[in-house]
């Protein structure tokens, strides 16, 4: 027997099991509609300290292959694939290859800091291309993502080339850019005031680093920048911008963000995050690395639990509805996409109890379909769950209104789900008919 | 940079990443049908030295929480998640609870013994509930997982209570228990026969255990069992099996194999493994295991690495063939289920040439859909791949015949793949229409 999971991790119950599975089916249907092939990389890692994340990694010692590390990101993972697949690209051959990727990352931080510490991210990448076009497709499948959802997307676009051109300009030193990027990223004006009159840095390019966390808006906000940062340098990033946006038709969800400076160091290009409304954290966040790991790569990677957070509760795949002791029938219902689970028992009366018991409004029982009474089990967790609908015809049944009998009872005339008159039990019927 | 993966892990290709995955998604369809629940539990867990595979497990220290192991086998976890959210389970009430799974295993057995270390796992449990009908049930969806993945099952059924029961009647110490089962499960006779010598193991059902690895075959094998056990400790065990066997209605892919007597202190009832037609090894394997870890439970797990490694190398989902410069057009096939590559060129030859490198038979270009010769790239290994089909109405296309032209030489009236006259170019051509 072991015992209760470690500090953050955790065991899924099967609903949010089921709402992180149609998350995950939606965001890979959507990349494979783009050509982006799935990989896998290992979860076991050679431990390298020079990893970004080495401080943060689950450390393990294996006999022979020395010290090993839980993967704590996949981009690394990803570009030893690609040099180990396509070495011609990863020297630098330019031509497009789209990954897409999903699995568990570990991170070991305090337990008390952080409530989990096992992750699942999905993500894609665009490797052996750069360019606007580029960018502009992993922004749009960024805006996708969320949509995929159903959540309504908003996608932040920055350049951190715009804030280091402005800190190469103003000669900020190396020590404090970190500092100074992140008060610029979080647009906190008086902590970035604060910073560059503690490290004595004036001129035309600080007072323009004092403007950048206005830089923020739409397309206008694109020749804001170039006036309050009219060097030739800081054009050129602009002008990135610029062309990126310009491979979009309809701007309606996207913002610029020109303090958008996080992970200065690694991004080398675009940068991106998507949000929804109501939801104040990032859903997801990418941008091009070109160098860093390969000459040409750019992609985005989501946190599913982060996801999960912001989806609503009903956000679940179709659960089972239909209680069965007739295989032959059942696998009629099943053939036409109907879930159908197989009583314990084989007589009438102790699998209608079952299916009571299990929250199960229908009972299938020699070729017939009935009514399963769950006025008993509302008292229960069980069946005052909301329950979910199925795919296809049956996805219109309406939900209950407030004024509709729920209890099954049964009464003549009323169309409650669960009922044999409603659009789900005449959908479950006809499947049954077309079946025979 | 991180280096080569460590011995055991590996890189996943996109085609085999694909085929992983097609293979993931039936047999997930197989079991939603059935109305098994998906659940989750965590890769890290408390390091237990009485986990059956302790000594095979990865060890790592956790500031907090001790010491901690990778998740080696997936059923005492989801004996947790019994114990979490269904206590009354847990505890002996009678209630059937159906979940899946799926996910990383680790097992840190000396690579020179094993080429894998990192495993993926798939499996179902059937809880709360111990009877035939639901063995039945198990063995069932054991039979079609196999089918599910487009391969002829045969499922082998035993029960370990029987050579349990004959080694009590031959009074067979415990220390030799396990190598004798194993020569039996082996069906290895003259082991079998050295092992009972060397510890003086004689009489009636020391006789019968020698007739054990003979008692393999279709039902009428339960008729010789009863005579070559006919104790009534035994008879109880055959008639289990019966019982078992009495749920189906065909037994055509069903064999018993009365000498099957792997893990014997782990399973209490019937056990079962699937295998296919040309391969030796068995696709998946499970059985019932009441009070080992929960009062009632059954389930079966497959090893996903070994089930690809039964699978023709042709299993693969759709792949790309279509490259689009066109991103409405595009928009249109992708609607219509067909996966569609976005041009890094919006140029139409320089799109060309990048769809001829990508081994892409269609260029989408302005609202038009037209054919790439992939003849020179049919010399690299990308071109050379078998390519897949689309799902859906893309179904039928017909594999080219030796005699077909697949060259790509366009030559009118050749109907090869990747031809727009061919059925899978006419059913493009259609898609793209009825989106307009």
């Amino acid at each position: 027997m072991i015992g209760a999971p470690p500090d953050g991790t955790r065991l899924v119950p099967p609903e949010l099991a089921r709402a992180r599975l149609t998350a995950l089916n939606a965001l890979a249907a959507l990349y494979d509609a783009w050509g982006y092939e799935p990989v896998e990389v290992p979860a076991l890692e050679r431990y390298d300290p020079a990893h970004p994340r080495a401080e943060q990694s689950f450390k393990l010692s294996d006999r022979d292959s020395g010290v090993l590390a839980l993967r704590s990101d996949f981009t690394p993972s990803l570009a030893q694939l690609v040099r180990s697949i396509h070495p011609g690209v990863a020297d630098g051959e330019q031509r497009a290859l789209r990954f897409r990727y999903g699995g568990t990352v570990w991170h070991a931080i305090d337990p008390e800091l952080a409530r989990t510490r096992e992750f699942t991210q999905v993500g894609v990448e665009l490797i052996g291309v750069s360019n606007a076009r580029a960018d502009a497709e992993l922004i749009h499948l960024a805006r996708e993502s969320v949509r995929a959802v159903g959540l309504t997307p908003r996608v932040e676009i920055g350049n951190p080339g715009f804030v280091r051109a402005l800190f190469d300009l103003a000669a900020v030193p190396h020590r404090v850019r970190d500092a100074l990027a992140d008060a610029i990223d979080r647009k906190d004006r008086s902590d970035l005031r604060a910073l560059l009159a503690a490290s004595d840095i004036a001129g035309p390019a600080a007072q323009a680093l004092l403007e950048v966390p206005g830089l923020y808006g739409d397309a206008a906000v694109l020749d804001e920048a170039r006036q309050v940062a009219p060097w030739p340098e800081t054009r050129a990033e602009i002008d990135r911008l610029a062309g990126v946006l310009g491979e979009f038709e309809d701007h309606s969800e996207l913002l610029l963000d020109l303090g958008m400076a996080r992970r200065l160091s690694y991004y080398t290009g675009v940068t991106f995050r998507a949000y929804t409304f109501d939801f104040g954290q990032p859903l997801l966040g990418g941008g091009r690395y070109d160098g860093a790991l390969l000459p040409y790569a750019a992609g985005f990677s989501i946190g599913l639990e982060r996801l999960l957070s912001a989806l609503q509760p009903g956000f679940t795949k179709p659960a089972v509805r239909v209680m069965s002791t007739d295989d032959a029938a059942a696998r009629r219902l099943r053939e036409a996409g109907v879930p159908v689970v197989r009583a314990s028992a084989v007589d009438e009366e102790a699998a209608r109890r079952e299916a009571r018991m299990q929250g199960l409004p229908y009972l299938l029982h020699e070729g017939r379909l009935s009514e399963v009474s769950l006025t008993r089990a509302r008292g229960t967790s069980e069946a005052d769950k909301p329950q979910a609908t199925y795919p296809g015809e049956l996805d219109a049944i309406p939900k209950p209104r407030a004024s509709d009998d729920t209890t099954g009872s049964g009464a003549a005339g009323v169309t409650y789900p669960g009922s044999l008159d409603s659009a789900e039990g005449r959908a479950l019927q006809r499947a049954l008919e077309d079946g025979e």
